[in-house]
């Protein structure tokens, strides 16, 4: 540690040298000085002034203000593409006789020098945080700026190998888990916050909850993504129960139902860069072998779109509510709809029904579902098991999905077959009750 | 693991069924299977019939004799190229409107087939171990199939990301080691041959010996690479006294010399890949770490191309010789040279001044030395520090260089530079003294 | 793990079906119940009905309240001792022919039957720490009931053997340590107390502080005894600006000093066992490797029986105060005296010089130093360095010693020097500053 | 660990000048030398300087010869009993009024000094490993010098505290354990020999095979005790095919039946120390664990006194044997009695029946079975499950037993009742066709 410390401090002086900047401007302060040092970057060859010029310019980077990391970002993604002089060289050769050989050649040739910039970036000390983090700020960015779009897929591109999923590794979370990981899961839990240390450790130490998290080596201490679990004794329809305070545990062998009640991503640089659709039925495995009376692991799952989806159903006769429907939702629109036990009776019954049909038939693009949370869990090969009005009555619970959620059931002997059904034919698969809810008339 | 070995025994039966194998079939015998599961696994998007698909054609190649793996190497080098149609497009859609978008699509467009089948392949239980072995064979062959050429470079691109420097890991290897990877290092061992447990015990475990081997995570208990160590007084100067059985270890504390005198590369199919040109001096660093008396790290290393060099220039008159230094040669080549005192010290003062010769001016492509070994040294920042002639009296030592062994200098505060020299100049760094020797007369 | 609590389940119920319990009744209430089983436990071979029964007796012991435990610990203090018929049988052999079989046959004979019933109680699960905590009762009780001093005796006797200091490990404690090991240390910080996490943290997590506990396999997650370091450049005066919150840490590097401000004893019922002399040295070692840097190891102290020792000595002529000094001492009665920088001044000059006084002639049992702190400090070899008045100004520093702290230096030169002048002869290795100071007329 | 060699070196080189010895003496050559270390060991304060004497006396111990060990053990034995004067006036004083407190004064003034010298010597450098080496020594002597007899007894009293089963842990022994560990299975296994490595590979790494030892965190590298285990379909009635050479390995999952076929102790100074009797236990735990399939865990034991015991029973026509029997066990006597198959068919029939009346009837100290393989197993809660005649046909397997060979059997649901029928009532649980067995006429 200490010697690849000092090895840097010196390598990085004399690199400083080198490209003629005095000692004591640790700092590059301009974008433009940064896209110089990224030249200086591609044309080396030594691997030692490479490093440290891959530390120079991250840490460069990291310490300029918003405008000037869209102006550094949008020179890489601009000046940084492929030599256009030897690509041109290339498709000439290539359509001159068109071999393998000469097709591999203009690959190659094609290669933005991007992507051998973004390498030379990931041999920096914690380079691969650095580059995350990085593309948090591209995605951030995209928008407003659809040219940094080149190296967005560039950073996809080279993640997608960092990130195999054969590096990933599943470490149970709990009460003896190191603080500086602990206070990553208060930082990112997504879903259902966590207060402070004392709620933290609610869900860790009661014998009926479990948490597990992924790894991957080059991120150290940095969680990808994590899960936490209850045991109980029956399908959960409602969140509230679950993550109260107080309540006696139960014994962990009693249980026979795990539930996935909060599932987070972490790092948003890494958005679409699939960790293997197989994690979550690690957590499944380990369940079971240390818990062999469980037999059923179901989520309790947000449904995030439904409200929106409803709405513009609303506000369209030729959508997929009947007029009746449409009649019936107005009464939604009262802030206090909820009070009244008879009328929260009838709007959730038809809320699951609406519900049921979101999930079937609301599509996105690729003709997958417009609900991400079912694309996620469908995609690991789970099944729409069951649906829950009323079930999350917290102000945001009300606004996304007007209280209702879902359980997705992991069943692992139909996990592949699901799996499979979704990923080759985009297959809905659900238990027959939602089927039937689905097709229900009023 | 369990789990996952169950799940890949049933997927992978699913998997069969669906491309209408029965279930008995369990190897593929035929070359054309394999391509047509090559094909398959590329068109699938399910994860998990994509790694049984992967295990089976990984499998089913491991099954192959030499002419059939031969033909499936081919098969994906040809047949596995870009989509022509698509590549096409893009090349007229570049050319009508060069933008970085659109070069982007171009590269993209362009990546052979291959790369996604490895990478898909990667995913099989040990993918990357089989791919390592796959690519021996490919390396094996391109001779005779210059064709291969771009699956050769199809693999190394991707084995680059993947054995990225980041990942390796350095660990002692001595007598308490895990006994498979014991075993390891004895058939690797490539330099001094170990014969048997007790010559590695000797190797491994009296206090004046140490050895370190660098490991990646996804090949397990394989090491890449071994260096093996031995504790001195003085720098040596030959390799028997250092090898030979019995005499008393020194105390390691009285040592202030480590010399490296035997580096083993273990993996064929890794050839090429840049494990990163640090890694040597993790293991000097750690050394004077336990060692802080420990003042002067070398190397005794072979010169393997110096007899072959020699040959060469005594064959012609207007070579690297003087037609004395040729005459005095001729003495080499009476098989008993070495039996008189006389004859060996002028020979050896002659070889010594010829090796220098050797080093500084012998060049292969790229304006490198010719001598790997030296390659690899002065690549990773080593000065070439003293010539040993008469130091491998073995009958492969005498074949190779004539019995001449040549010491490396690793300095510590020297190894970014000299490193820096040879990477961006091309510099052969040596001491003052191999450089006078280079420029004596006889 | 689960086997264990398993057996142990059946096994339990087992035995208290043998001594003729009903199943249902989990927790035996009564103290007498107690000793019967404690006579059941003493009178089996059984492994596995004794392990089941050890459990129940710990397990109902701590069930008990106060006064329950008072009954249950002075029924084995006196019904425990050794067979009284067989004792006497030992005593005639050994008087009418004094053999060494003899003498050591008379030795089992004399072993109280409570030290069997202490060693089949550790084989509970858990039984070690129970057992702890145990004689942390006994000790509480030791004043009103003399009759327990056999069973505390006893106790210790074990606990020697069991905390063979072979079995102590050093852990470094920082923030990536597991959080119910962190909760512990705020738990047990017995100098300087630590509110919350942030604070925790604050003591941790800078690169200019240190953390180092004790543990012992059998006490799993407890630690026995820490402590806390600070890094500074120079050996420091007063405690206020080492635990003051904000301020920008020293890089490690630069620090010249490690300060061991925070020494806690975590286990009250392992008071008096020894846990060597030698642990603090081990932490001095430590640091000595990470930041060859330090030059010098010190600690802040507590005086904490100084105060008392003064106000003793103001009560009588012949004491070690002078008349001068006495009359000057009488402005530490006023509250506020601090607040006239002429008086504290004066003071403070007095103090060090009756602290340096205190030190050197103060003397309790067995002629060693009243100052417990300085016991323990000289015991492990270090040197009374310095006196520093005006160094706590908190209420509890002012209440024990007028704000007297003091270093006390750990020479790794000069540690079992001191140590054996001290175990050996008792003598208070100090500064010649010191020394001087004592000796000083006012 | 440096830290501590310093130490030890600059303290010895004092301690030894304390005590009047020239540096250059590092070996105490004569045993009077040892006795007055020890006592000058005993009377010293200082730890640092009492680690350092522990380290001489028990290097000086070992560098002596048989008689200079004999000598010294003697000493030790002789003159470090009790205190006289002390002990006449504990006991003095408990005579005169026999309190609690004055019977504990008695057991400590009763104490052997030996005790408090074990103790010390404990504390050196691997002190306990010396001192089970030493209790060879004492045990090797005692038939030749019953003296030794109580410092065997203290040595036990103490290993017993030591070598407390808490501390012992269970490591699974494979073909990826350390060497220095793999090199002690083969030098202890001490039923079936293990030639070489590749034996000892044999034995470890195919599937159907395991090892596991018990360790102790004092002795490190150094199991105490270790089984090798087949896994088979059935419980096996000879040891021949379990240890042949070559043979394909069953695919673990489908055993069924896990045989204990080896056990071997490692250390013969703890002999008589007991590391509680559910050890192997555990080792069925573990496998029922990894190999839920397994459903009978059974030995395959040698029966080491059975031809013996029938020796000296056909020597007495008033012994266990009917004159019948004794005619037809003539037999046994001829060396060539195996070639028959009429006749062995015959014999192996009576051997198996007057094996069942041995284990039954024949009886040693304490009311115990007087095979010592049964009354390892039978104390671990294991029963006698089945008689193999003509199990082990080598020459130490017919010398020993006739060839016989039983198993006994582990079921988890029995073993505690088991053990404690042993254990309370030395009942010898068996199978009911070994008791048939045992009761049938010829």
């Amino acid at each position: 540690m200490t010697y690849v410390a000092d090895l840097l401090a010196t390598v990085s002086r004399r690199s400083r040298e080198l490209i003629g900047w005095p000692e004591a401007d640790t700092r590059p302060r301009k974008a433009a000085d940064l896209s110089l040092l990224a030249d200086a970057l591609l044309s080396r060859r030594g691997e030692a002034s490479g490093v440290a010029l891959a530390r120079d310019i991250l840490t460069g980077y990291e310490a300029l203000d918003a405008d000037g990391r869209t102006e550094v970002l949008l020179a890489i993604a601009d000046r940084l593409g492929p030599d256009r002089k030897r690509l041109a060289d290339a498709i000439e050769a290539y359509s001159a006789d068109p071999t393998e050989a000469r097709a591999a050649a203009l690959h190659v040739a094609a290669e933005p020098r991007r992507q051998e910039l973004v390498r030379r970036l990931n041999l920096a000390p914690r380079g691969t945080l650095s580059l995350v983090r990085l593309r948090e700020d591209v995605l951030a960015r995209l928008d407003d700026h659809p040219g940094l779009k080149v190296l967005d897929t560039d950073l996809v591109h080279l993640f997608s190998s960092w990130f195999n999923r054969g590096f990933l590794v599943v470490r149970r979370i709990d009460w003896s888990t190191p603080a500086n990981i602990l206070e990553k899961i208060i930082r990112y839990e997504a879903v259902h916050e966590i207060r402070d240390w004392d709620e933290l450790r609610r869900r860790l130490e009661p014998e009926d909850r479990r948490c597990y998290a992924f790894f991957h080596p080059q991120l150290e201490d940095e969680p990808l993504i994590f899960v936490e679990v209850a045991l109980t004794a029956e399908i959960p329809a409602a969140i509230g129960p679950l993550i109260a305070e107080g309540g006696t545990p139960m014994p962990a062998d009693d249980a026979r139902v795990a539930v996935f009640y909060s599932i987070s991503n972490c790092q948003n640089g890494l958005a679409g860069i699939s960790f293997g659709s197989f994690l979550i039925k690690q957590v499944v495995e380990e369940l079971k072998r240390e818990l062999p009376k469980l037999t059923t692991f179901v989520t309790l799952s947000p449904v995030p779109r439904f409200a929106a989806w409803l709405a513009k159903e609303r506000a369209t006769e030729t959508g997929a509510l009947t007029s009746e429907e449409r009649g019936a939702l107005a009464a939604l629109d009262k802030p206090d709809w909820r009070e009244s036990p008879a009328r929260v009776e009838k709007l959730d019954r038809l809320l699951a029904r609406l519900a049921a049909r979101y999930f079937l038939t609301a599509k996105g693009t690729g003709n997958r579902p417009l609900d991400p949370v079912a694309r996620f869990h469908l995609g690991n090969g789970a099944r729409l098991e069951r649906i829950n009005a009323g079930a999350d009555l917290s102000a945001s619970g009300l606004a996304q999905s007007h209280g209702v959620m879902v359980n997705y059931l992991y069943d692992l002997g139909r996990i592949e077959e699901n799996h499979e059904a979704y990923a080759e034919r985009r297959q809905v698969v659900t238990s027959s009750a939602v089927k039937k809810l689905a097709d229900a008339k009023a």
